[in-house]
């Protein structure tokens, strides 16, 4: 993206809907990290956790959350921090403006429409009967097979395969080198070899996804695979066919989704989580890294482990472990000790009839 | 795929050979989940688990085991239901007939050879003395090193790479994106840098192998990395160097296996289970999901966790882990009622040697 | 790789800086493994674990450790047996010659520069300001963003993916469908759905790293993400923006770290290892495969497990869980012994105000 400004902070205040306090005239030429910020650039704190950090930045202006104290030098506060960032990184580094129309050594099926807003990159294919939405853009080397969809203002990058009948929402974004629509994992065996069982569904990707870079997403056995509006989806992840996922769901990168699951809206699955298949995720659950779930997840809950418990659970288990060596000791000491107590009071007996301490 | 059809419940009882309850004339549009099928569309049970969602269909007529009970309505009456479904998509959905022949946008070297019933997409390169087998089918952009072969009826789907020398079996299917060939990952340190050791071996897939889309498979540093006859590879598998994986296994996503292991014929390996190098996993052994395996694994059997342990074993671990902190606090009071006997015997010296408790 | 050769022992021996134990005459063909290697080929020891298959090997020649015991035939003894493999294996498979230049049907922006030494494969795309330094190797169907700078003598293999801004260090090799560059996976939820921040930094590759097939390295969101000097990745992995990964590092296949991870020189994750984000990993730290790091690892040490602890520690928690089951049966039973002496004592009240053991 080629960079844009500068602006003075009168300016930024402006476009940013925020209060500034110091100079309005000061020029900023751009955006930095707090720790290499110039004094002609502005930099940020939405988190806490950096304000010492903040504190000592040379950069040129802060943007900082509306009641942010113990700080110095140029301010622009804002009452939606995050927002704002977003906003002031969008008017530093503008999209790029893309150019329509079919760049010549594309190729595409007589039958394959592209909006006349849309463009088409270097050496893609459309296969017959794709449709390309208006002002969407398709990257070099872009697959797009028989009779897939491509929503208005998508954005496909390098390298992308859209299979056969798949359908991509509006404003969707994805990565380069992931793959959408790829047969899903089925086969019955019949005593002596795995039989294919063909994959003729299909994929759904809604509006306002975004998955990230060599994803899969494997198109249904029969009826479709779905991933619904507003959903992020990080790099590497496996869908597996018949996967469901919801609205504003989050999967980190290296998830794993099996067959048939269901994840509820608003879930946020974290890094290399795996599910197993036909579960159910329920509405806002979240669920820890490296998790490994084999059932039924219920709303709201925070979940982590492997097997996935209720967070609080598995910190309790992940505490206690690290005594578990300790604690096998003091088991066999207690038991030298009661067997003690028990020769005293003649009660050997007692143990005559278990054989547990052996072990 | 182009759907087909229609077909009357007589014609589809006499292909699959199935025995028919209903009608024979009754004409069936499409194959459609139980949930969804409509009047003239068929579905199919095929576990027992959605008994209830079958006799909630609306579909036209169920494909069900010779044996089901409690279902009303035309059924198709299988004794092997699972072949019986494969044979019914490919009814509805017969795979497309591809045109043999080069695209002319496909480069070729003098010295590559591509049998002249097989198909050569668009913007694929076919390097020197790559061979292409008959009905074998290569689709667009697709890279094929010096001297690879590719078998018959093989088919390799968009922006797969196969790297110089690797030989690909018949029938054999490889999904988008995915490597076959690349370096092994093998270094020396030489005490200052990480040298790299030249991988100079092969891969080959046998026959009949099913491979998924963004999954890599290394060459060997001498020799080759195998897949034999059958074995399916689910999408983002991880295929080290030198690996040899044997007949009808299924190796389910995102699983990553180290270098030099061998795995037995009819395996299965969960979902992101990882495998350390130079193991070796027995026939038929069945590895669940995330599983972490450091030591070989014997034949048949099945294992679980991480460390992987038999399955029973492990699953065990997972119930009794649940009750670990609350054990902690059990040993304790333990402690504390067994001092108390102990000083009431006046036994306190016995504890004296050991301070296990103040942990 | 084409094979050179075949050379003589004594030549061998020379060029090897080896010590020959046997004919300087003899002629020998190639390298193979100890198992398949034949009278004409060369195998080696450097392992002394596979001491008994070298002993069984038909080699005609074995390069070994200089001090290694108990082996016939004719020996090429080596103080550094591992560089001198490294030697052996590039005498008998020299690197191909690169022919440099454009192939006819790349696509290159007029403002992207190519040194006359460089090559670029078929179909490759090169944006505005792309700059292909000398004997760098572009492969087919590669992609170069605006302002991608590629160092002298990098590879980049098939279908590799570099966006914008995007700096690659010399000698850097970067495996077959590869996208470094990606955006970030960074959103702000409103309230009512996730922004997208602008994920608007780059990324920076060091000298000599090598990167392999389907890995994904994400842009900064500010500033870079950075993978420096003689650091080596495996397949698959995923490296999220702002992650610092430091020289000469080890990552296995299939890591994932997460934003703003950084890692010091000479670690080593293992195979599918998860880092959380904002971590800072030590020089010289090893963390073995699968294992979950929530936390700052110290220097030079070994960690295992999830969570990641010292492996040691954790190795005893591996080997204590195995009699955790029966733990749980050992402390039942020493509950009803404990019991049993209260009573006969008189002093049941002393367990009266607890009910542990009724779990």
């Amino acid at each position: 993206m080629a960079p844009a400004g500068p602006y003075t902070l009168g300016e930024l205040a402006l476009a940013l809907g925020a209060t500034l306090e110091g100079d309005p005239w000061r020029v900023i030429a751009g955006v930095a990290p707090l720790e290499t910020a110039g004094s002609d650039q502005i930099s940020f704190l939405t988190h806490p956790k950096y304000r010492a950090t903040a504190r000592a930045s040379r950069a040129g202006a802060l943007l900082v959350p509306e009641d942010a104290v113990g700080l110095q030098g140029p301010l622009l506060r804002s009452r939606f921090p995050q927002r704002a960032l977003i906003s002031l990184l969008q008017l530093f580094h503008p999209a790029p403006e893309v150019t329509p129309g079919v760049h010549p050594s594309a190729l595409l099926s007589p039958a394959a429409r592209v909006h006349p807003e849309a463009s088409v990159g270097a050496f893609s294919v459309l296969e017959d009967g794709a449709l390309i939405g208006r002002r969407a853009r398709i990257s070099p080397f872009v697959y797009i097979g028989q009779g897939v969809e491509v929503g208005e203002e998508a954005i496909l990058y390098p390298h992308v395969i859209i299979r056969e009948g798949v359908r991509i929402g509006r404003r969707v974004i994805i990565h380069a080198g992931t793959v959408v629509g790829g047969d899903g994992f089925g086969y019955a065996f019949d005593g002596a070899v795995h039989q294919k069982i063909p994959q003729v569904g299909g994929v759904i990707i809604e509006d306002d996804v975004e998955v990230g870079a060599n994803v899969t997403i494997d198109r249904a056995t029969l009826g479709h695979t779905v991933v619904r509006r507003g959903t992020k989806v990080d790099n590497l992840v496996q869908i597996a066919h018949n996967v469901e996922i919801g609205e504003d769901v989050i999967v980190v990168a290296q998830v794993g989704i099996s067959g048939s699951t269901r994840v509820g809206n608003r879930a946020v699955l974290g890094g290399q989580v795996g599910l197993a298949d036909h579960l159910a995720v329920g509405e806002g659950a979240r669920v820890g890294p490296q998790s490994g779930v084999a059932h039924d997840l219920g709303a709201g809950q925070d979940y982590m482990g492997t097997p996935a418990r209720p967070a609080a659970e598995t910190r309790r288990i992940f505490a206690a472990l690290r005594r578990l060596p300790e604690l096998l000791k003091r088991v066999r000491f207690l038991e030298r000790r009661v067997g003690e107590l028990e020769r005293r009071l003649g009660l050997t007996g007692s143990s005559g009839g278990r054989d547990d301490a052996s072990a």
